[in-house]
Order: C-alpha cells, then structure tokens, then sequence
C-alpha cells in the first residue's frame, strides 16, 4: 500500500504509532481465531441436516432453524477465505465444504436461481426473489473453488456471476411490486456488492473482462456520489438525479462507508490515487453526516434533507455499520496518511468496541438502540452471520498488521 | 350495552364513576374536534391535485407528497363516518367527497385491485399488491355512500368487498415470495380487518350473508386463539397448529387488542355474552403479555417463547396499539363490569394521553422508542394517517358518553 502515512501529521498520539498499530493487529487477530471464529465453529455446524444454524442467541443456542441461502454463501466464504488467506487450516476448509455442499443441494431452482430461505432440511420456503443470495452463493464458491480446487465450485461460482449480470437490470423481476416507468430508481446496493465480488471472483475472469466489469462498477457506484453533500445516496433516477421521496431521499452511512473500502480496494490495486481520494472524502462526509453526536454510534437511516425517515429502526447501532467503518478508516489512512482518517478511526473504535462484543458469551452483539444498549440479544439471525465481524476482524488485522511493519 | 358495571367492584376509585365518565367523554370529544380533526382538516387536503397528504411533519408542513391508497380510503372513511355519527357537518361531507374522488378517478388497476401507493397526481407507483389498500378503499366508499346517497359509492364499496372474498385465500396472489405447500401459514390480519369490515358494510348486504359473514370472521379470527396462553398468534398453519419459525411464534400484541374490539362489537350486536367473556379474556392476557413493566406501554412485537424476535422496531410503543387499547378497555368495561378492565384501563390511559398528545402542534406522535421517548416527530407517513386516532376518540367518547348516562 502507498503511501505511506506521513509521520508527524497525527493529532491524535496515545502512544507510539508503531507500538498502536502492532497493539491492534494482535487485538483483531485474537478476537478473530480467540473469540469469533470458536463461537461459529462450536454452535453453528447443523451435523444433522447439513449447512450451518445462524439463528443464535446469546450463548450460542440455536433459537430458530431456518437458513437463509446468503447468509449460508457467506459462512462459507468466511472459512473458505481464512484458509486461502490466513492460515492452511484443514478444519477451516472442512467447514466451508459442509456449508457449500449444502447449498449444492438445496439452493437452486430450475432455472439456477438461488432461493432465499430453506427450511432445517433444504426444503426451499422463500422464492428467489432477492439477487443479494445470488451475489453470497457467488462468493462463497468462489473462495471455497480456491480452497479446495474443486471445478465444480468453480463453474457454480462462474455460472452465479453471470446470471447476476443478466438479472442486473431488473433484479427484483416478478417479485417487483414498482409499477414500471412511473418513478423509475436504482439502488446502490447492487453495484457495491458486485465492485466487491468482482474483485472476488476476478482469478476467475479473464483480464480483460474483469477490468471491463471493475470500471463499471466504479462508475456505477459512484453515479450515486452527489458533490454538493459528498454522501452516496441509496437510490437516485436512471441518470443519475435525486428523486424527491422516501427512496430518493434515503441515505444509509453504513453502505455508503462499505462501498468507500470496496472503492479504495480496487483502486489500490490499479494505483487509481485519485479514486483513493475520493472515496475517503466521501467516507468522511458520510462519518461527520451519520455520527450520532448525542449518544455516539453511526444511525442506521437518515433522510439527506433531514425529514423522517420511513424506517423505524432508523435510528439503531448496527454492527456491520461499525465494523464496515473500521475498515474502511483503516485502509483510508493506510493509503492516504489523512490525520482525520485517524481520528475518526480511534472514535469509532472505542464506540464500537465498547459497545458491540459479549464479553461474557463471546462474540458480537448485533443491534443496539441509539443509546447504545443491547435491543436484540442475538447473536445471528436473519440477517446477522458469520460474515462482516470476522472479515472486519480480518481486513483491520492485515492493515495493521502492515502499518506496524512499515513503521518498524 | 349490557350487563351495567357491577358499582362497588371497582379497585381505581378516583373520583366517583359517573363524574369520571362524564370527564373521559368531554376529553374525547374536544380532543376530537377541537385538536385532532382540525389538524387533518387545515394541512392534509391537496387542493390542486385532490385526494389527502398524508405525510405531515410535527407542524403539519407536508414534507412528502406520495399517496398511499389504504391511508386515502381511511381517511375518507373517518370525515364520512363523522358525518354518519357524530354531526351533520357539511364540511366533513366534503372533505370525504374530496378523497373520494381522487381515489375512484386514479385508485384501481384495470382489474379492480387497488394500488397501493399513487404519486401526487394519481399515478401508479406501488402495484396492488397489499389486499389492504382494497380494505379500506371498501370502507371509505361504503361509509361515504351512506353519508351522500352516491349509487356510484356504493357500487363501488361492494364490487370491492366481493373482489376481497374472491382474493381471500391467496392475498398476496402474484406478489408473494412464499414457495407454495413447504409452510403454508395463513394470518390473522385478513380476518380480523374482515370482521369490522363486514361489520362496516352490514347495511349494504343481505341480512343473512352479512350474518353468515360475521359468523366466518369470529370463527377465522378465533382459530388464531392460543388457548393455553390466552393469546391470538399472528400466523398459524391451516389446520390452527403453531409453526415453530419466526412468523409462527410471532405475536403482535396490538392486532391481538384490535381484534378483541372487533369481536365484541359483533357480540354485543348479537348478545352473545359468551363471546364478549372469551374476548375480554383475550384482551386481558395480551395486555399481561405485552406490556413492558420497565418502561411502561405495550411493545409492538414479541415472540411467543421470548426468543428474539425478527422486527427490528419490537420495543417501540405505537400510537395505534395504545388507542386500540383504549377502545377495547373502555367497551369490554362497559359490557362486563370486569374490574381488572376498569384497572387496566387507566394505566393504559395514563401512559396513553401522557406520551402520544403533542402539547405544542397538536395531534399525536405515532412512533416513540421503549422509553417512551419521540423516535419520529411526525404526525402522519406511509402507516399513519388520519384513522386510528380519530376513531379511538370517537368510539371513547360514545362509551364514555353512555357509561355516564348510565350511571347518572
């Protein structure tokens, strides 16, 4: 990563920064293999049924059986790529199969579209109605085809990927409820998730093709940019203009801080210092926009224009917001040196490690009330897996783990 | 109403009964129509495109112009039903002729299903995919053909009503996301919103197909009673079997309360005083159930066996459970004499009338967090609109009205 950081221009010294940075990548490591990981890999194995419970409650008890087909594909990208990457950990590798096998049987409908949610035993319950199971399935197989060479993952991923790009333009299909042509919108969740599995899957594609893909998906993402308030919004029309309703006017910081570290991830690999910059701009707009300076915490929802937002858990702690957050300020500093990239980093780090992990049952809490207690004592659920604590985990322990050696 | 209140039972005598009485009557009426009807009266009506604002900011400022189908046809149900009970206002008449006419110019598909959200000027924005909008367009149309005689009105509240039948058991029809035959539940809302529905337009059907109506709703809605815990579960498996998921063990306390009411105006029409004592009983234990002993109020969402529940907003307090609440208390006193009704009903009152009333614009406040605290300052949206509140004050105000003469 360049460049580095420029020695002097911090405002926020605790302590030496070297000494900082080797003290947080062996924080985020061990809360990774010490913590986290032992919690999925005691309580989450379905030995009976196959694929993982992600309905956990506090202690690890499963609380429901239900399994939703993403958060399936991303338990099995998270072991899958510790192994790749991490450590050669055969019980890792053994747990990305059990998960991937599960979905090979059960995750498809005839026309290779995967289902929303299977019952305990693989029975499908919800249709394939979001391409966000699509885009987990993807990756999952992607990292797990690298895992294990298995050609099959191979094709399955492959084949996942390019039927993302033919539903692209109407992800919803049947399921839409939008009458078409009266307010045509387009959301930002879809071109942020496929700038990350693009990269994923980017050993798959040929070079060309994924280049090809990683320019439209940076544009794409960022048509969503509005330069006035420096935010990217959750929906705006087909070229690009603020729609003036509840969709148009939704702002969500947690996505917007997401697609900022899937921005700088591909521009630090094409050397795209200009994109470097304009993504930590936007992550800091988005920061000073969506902090709650009243009781801390980075809200869930807000309206740009300040009006009530339509959802009611607007003003709720998420820990992927905070942990998607901590990622993206450690890369930004990382690759830019921004003295308030590292202000807003330690911020939010007390916020968020204060708050979020159980230090009684491990792992993380996953919804606080804006005051910052626990709202749900769940550990997984729904929409809750074992996917952005460990690869927050993860990401920040690499980066630090690099800043500290680069100041040595 | 029978049997009179049994004097001397009463636990909460604060002042005598009849005074008391008398009290509640005049608060629901002057906070009907001195403060909550003028509010709606002075900034919901849309003067140069027709049909109601809904979306109404602390003050009243309109902050968005959409146009949701089930909160016109609410609206034009409660000036109509005002005009019908209350008092011949000739501006109230008005007022649901205005929405009455937005809604059968721009309101309906070419198959007779209503959309459910327009934009301002009446496009169609939200396909029909909500059996609800259909609901309270039927409700609108029938009382407003009561108020001016319109054949049109009336046509148009029947066609509806049949077009629900016929769409009863497959609601959601095209639009659902549910894979058919794995775990076929069937909810409570449909029924329960049926029973006062029929109840609503008794005088536009035959006498002796709105009875055996009335008779399949009580049936439907009691096949949701949870004998054992005294609650209606919000979905069941054909057959009345629970369903150990999400949806199966999910118990919305307020729509438990609502349809408590809804039954008991059905029995005391019918004198049947069994059905008025398993409904009082219902109230009760829902409200045992559901109210939060720390903060006060009812949640808006709990699971039946205290694991997590899915709905992010569960702790919030709603200002439509609490003045359903009100009706239930006041009309299940009024029937039964039950002390623990009378108990109950002024807890619920004084939480109620302390934390929803905005002192200083007017209206009530819809959403407040657990602590009883604003969570948005608005006075109507997507959900609220100009129903709930007016009509709890009415039915308060007549129950109150008559347990006084009673008494006097």
């Amino acid at each position: 990563m360049t460049p580095s950081p420029s020695p002097g221009s911090d405002v926020n010294q605790r302590q030496p920064k070297r000494t900082r940075f080797r003290d947080l990548a062996d924080q985020y490591l061990r809360a990774l293999t010490e913590d986290v990981l032992p919690f999925w890999q005691q309580h989450s194995l379905d030995m009976e049924e196959g694929g993982y419970f992600t309905c956990l409650d506090r202690t690890g008890n499963v609380f429901d059986t239900d399994k939703f087909v993403w958060l399936q594909g991303r338990q099995v990208w998270t072991f899958a790529m510790l192994y790749n990457r991490l450590a050669k950990n055969p019980r890792w590798l053994e747990i990305a199969a059990h998960g991937a096998k599960f979905l090979r049987t059960h995750g498809r409908d005839a026309d290779g579209n995967w289902y929303f949610a299977l019952t305990r035993s693989g029975d499908p319950l919800v249709q394939p109605h979001s391409i966000f199971a699509d885009c987990f399935a993807a990756m999952g197989f992607g990292q797990y085809a690298l895992a294990s060479g298995d050609r099959e993952a191979e094709r399955l991923a492959l084949d996942t990927y390019r039927n993302i790009l033919r539903r692209k333009a109407n992800p919803k299909g049947k399921y839409s409820k939008i009458v078409p042509f009266t307010r045509p919108l387009r959301s930002l969740a879809l071109p942020m998730i496929l700038s990350n599995l693009t990269v994923e899957l980017g050993w798959l594609l040929e070079p060309g093709e994924r280049d090809r893909m990683l320019g439209t998906c940076i544009d794409e993402v960022m048509a969503f940019h509005d330069p006035g308030r420096g935010l990217l919004f959750e929906q705006t029309a087909p070229g690009g203009m603020h729609v003036d309703s509840f969709e148009g006017r939704l702002i969500n910081p947690g996505h917007g801080i997401e697609a900022t570290w899937f921005l700088m991830d591909i521009a630090r690999r094409r050397s795209d210092q200009a994109l470097i910059q304009r993504a930590t701009e936007i992550l800091l707009h988005t920061l000073n926009f969506g902090w709650d300076n009243e009781h801390g915490g980075i809200f869930y929802f807000l309206d740009a224009e300040g009006k009530p937002p339509q959802q009611l858990e607007w003003d709720q702690k998420l820990w992927w917001v905070h942990i998607e957050t901590l990622v993206a300020l450690a890369l930004s500093y990382a690759l830019t040196g921004n003295p308030e990239c590292w202000t807003w980093y330690e911020k939010v780090h007390d916020y968020t490690w204060q708050k979020f992990p159980d230090p009684v049952n491990g792992e993380w809490f996953g919804y606080l009330n804006r005051q910052g207690q626990v709202l749900l004592p769940l550990k997984g659920g729904k929409w809750k897996g074992c996917f952005h604590v460990p690869r927050g985990l993860y990401m920040c322990h690499t980066i630090f783990k690099e800043l500290a050696e680069r100041n040595d």
